[in-house]
């Protein structure tokens, strides 16, 4: 079993922490990581300044595609961002809770 | 065609906006995320704590080496992190946005 | 030599940066980068919304091993996340820094 981090970004604290908590009890992440950034971006050839949200996603393999599936019906982006970063190693303990915590 | 996510750090808000709005108007990145930190580091033999911010440039693969020049050559710092992450996965209309968005 | 992202995540700002400044001390990380993170994650059936800090070790490929333990050892966690993020590639004067500030 291999843990996976799942990256996407929201317009807003409401709508992060909503969709983070709803996969958390759907069990597709065991833990979710989300901090405030700026995001500088081309939108339809206009540069745009705009405040979101990052989240993290700690998830297993078996889970990843199910969790992408399902923060593609969730998000309110048209086109979010949805990246699958891997990790090399984790710690046993970590990848045993990670496995216990997600179905 | 490949995402690539490149991190830098940077020393101030001002420079941190002002280099990520070049980069996007260059269209080395289809995006940056910004988000303020604490650093511990090292420097000529002193621990310091200092602010910064960190940056995520979304790019693909082919823009990544004229990326990391311009951002050697923009950044305010003797010694900048350049650091590329590989993305293992991505969901494919944002993939087609970084293309649309990049050279 | 290669470079290593090592993520962990805190419960408050005096433990990660006390455990920040000890690494950074014992040379097992160059730098640190912390940010104020909210975490979403089950724990004994519960779904908790928890205020955390989230570090990011740079180090090298030779560090990484001895770096993961004393994490271990330091942590304030029962079940801390230790995990190794690959770093693709870096620009030569970092990694040069990145030698030269660790063992």
């Amino acid at each position: 079993m291999k843990p996976v981090i799942i990256v996407s970004t929201f317009p807003s604290k409401q709508s992060v922490t909503s969709i983070a908590n709803q996969i958390v009890k759907k069990k597709l992440a065991a833990c979710v990581n989300i901090t405030k950034i700026s995001s500088v971006y081309t939108w339809k050839g206009k540069i745009e300044n705009q405040d979101e949200y990052l989240a993290l996603f700690k998830t297993t393999k078996k889970n990843q595609l199910t969790l992408k599936k399902e923060l593609e019906k969730l998000h309110p982006y048209d086109v979010p961002e949805i990246a699958e970063i891997n990790v090399e190693s984790i710690n046993q303990p970590y990848m045993k809770w990670l496995v216990d915590s997600t179905n």
